[in-house]
């Protein structure tokens, strides 16, 4: 049975609160989760959170009483609530029906098996919590294995970017490396890396792109670091018209993860 | 020369302040942008602010010295202020070193001249400001006219969005109309509209696209109505391998505009 709380001075509404907190998600190895379509795609992926919290006016929805009937057949907590700690646990003015707390999961590069997929993100330094969830989201999209992080990157289960992946946090496999052992892991098996950049004139349409192939992002406003631009197997260029010299990020990750795609379906 | 406003009760403060709101910039006809990149595209394009705040310990900068020279030529006011204004002006909490203030431009579908492009985008309730940011931004790359926005969409000179388009906002007309006065202005001339739909099979890489062609996005979480897809000449849909069955509505629309720019290359 699930059990009540009502009251916003509950140890346990504070410490889910306190997960929207960096630190506090990395102390307790824990992150937020929002909204019926995200949890359910968790689920469906495998993912059952340990604590699961609803308000009590969506009880009867069904995928609410799914939700709640397997996290308590797989020993997690269940919590009936009212809406306002809904909106207290996720900050926002409409708060969702359902808030999840799940374990992060992040792997070192030696778990990933790079012939599971023929395309993998790799993003270095991104710095927007929108981009990345959206990254991710597009890495579902096109069947990537999953997204290695580079650097100093946002963190990946910040409820922003848990929002923005529109559940492909559950999907896609999440790394983090150092660029020399990311290097390193990636020249001791088969896979090609590819770099957008300004420093190049060849087309993003021109060259066959090899199977598995790794998509390197750069920050929003740095680009590629010239070093990591020279560890690149082929640096291409998306063509632009207009007045500006860039895309955003998530997007042209996007243009470079459909042309990736679409070479694979031709063939 | 520029005068010098350091006082946070000064009234000139408040009201451009104010502009942070949607309900003073339509009141004025007035917006803000923030930095020196999105303030120089600006320039490029022809428009100089009416206001332009800068703070005093970045006046030797180039930019901003071509920003004050140009703005006071014009007959604009400019303003020295201290970092805590602009941090006030902004909200970020690492304030630009200038601030600019516009006048708002949209224009009516009798002003667009469909044949200056061969692509048009088309966003219809579109709800968030980065996304309508990132459109923007991607429209100029694929050498887009403008954006028209259809019904509810969220005001393209929030704070939020201007940031997102990276000056775009200043290259890319911006159009509102109904969706039957949209219809009604399309069919009086050359022009395929295409949208993108979970409720068709022909994959978007599929058609021959015309020019000049009208790329309708709808909004993130509804899509299309289905009435409005019923007035499209095509409907495509984007191929999806994974869990989810939508992409971010940026994303999706920068895929579909490379297409359509890729298709005239090709050419």
């Amino acid at each position: 049975m699930p059990r009540e709380i009502t009251g916003f001075s509950n140890p346990l509404i504070k410490r889910v609160r306190s997960l929207r907190d960096k630190k506090h998600r990395r102390r307790e190895g824990l992150f937020l989760a929002e909204g019926l379509r995200i949890l359910a795609e968790a689920e469906e992926a495998g993912f059952l959170p340990e604590m699961l919290f609803y308000a009590r006016e969506s009880a009867e929805h069904p995928i609410v009483r799914r939700l709640v009937r397997a996290t308590e057949a797989a020993g997690g907590d269940v919590i009936e609530t009212i809406p306002d700690i809904l909106h207290k646990l996720s900050g926002k003015e409409n708060p969702q029906t359902v808030i999840g707390v799940y374990p992060e999961r992040i792997v070192p590069l030696s778990a990933l098996d790079r012939s599971s997929a023929d395309i993998w993100i790799v993003a270095q330094s991104l710095r927007d919590p929108g981009n990345l969830g959206t990254i991710l989201r597009t890495g579902d999209a096109v069947g990537a294995g999953g997204l290695i992080l580079i650097d100093d990157c946002v963190d990946p289960f910040s409820v922003e970017a848990v929002r923005a992946s529109m559940g492909a946090l559950f999907t896609q496999t999440i790394a983090t490396a150092r660029w020399d052992e990311f290097v390193s892991w990636l020249r001791a098996g088969p896979g090609q890396l590819i770099g957008t950049s300004l420093n190049t004139d060849q087309d993003y349409q021109m060259p066959t792109y090899q199977r598995p192939c790794f998509l390197l992002v750069g920050n929003e406003s740095q680009g590629l670091p010239t070093t990591y631009e020279k560890d690149c197997d082929i640096l291409v260029k998306i063509p632009m018209l207009g007045k500006a010299d860039s895309l955003n990020a998530a997007v042209a990750t996007a243009v470079m993860a459909y042309e990736l795609l679409n070479q694979r379906r031709a063939r």
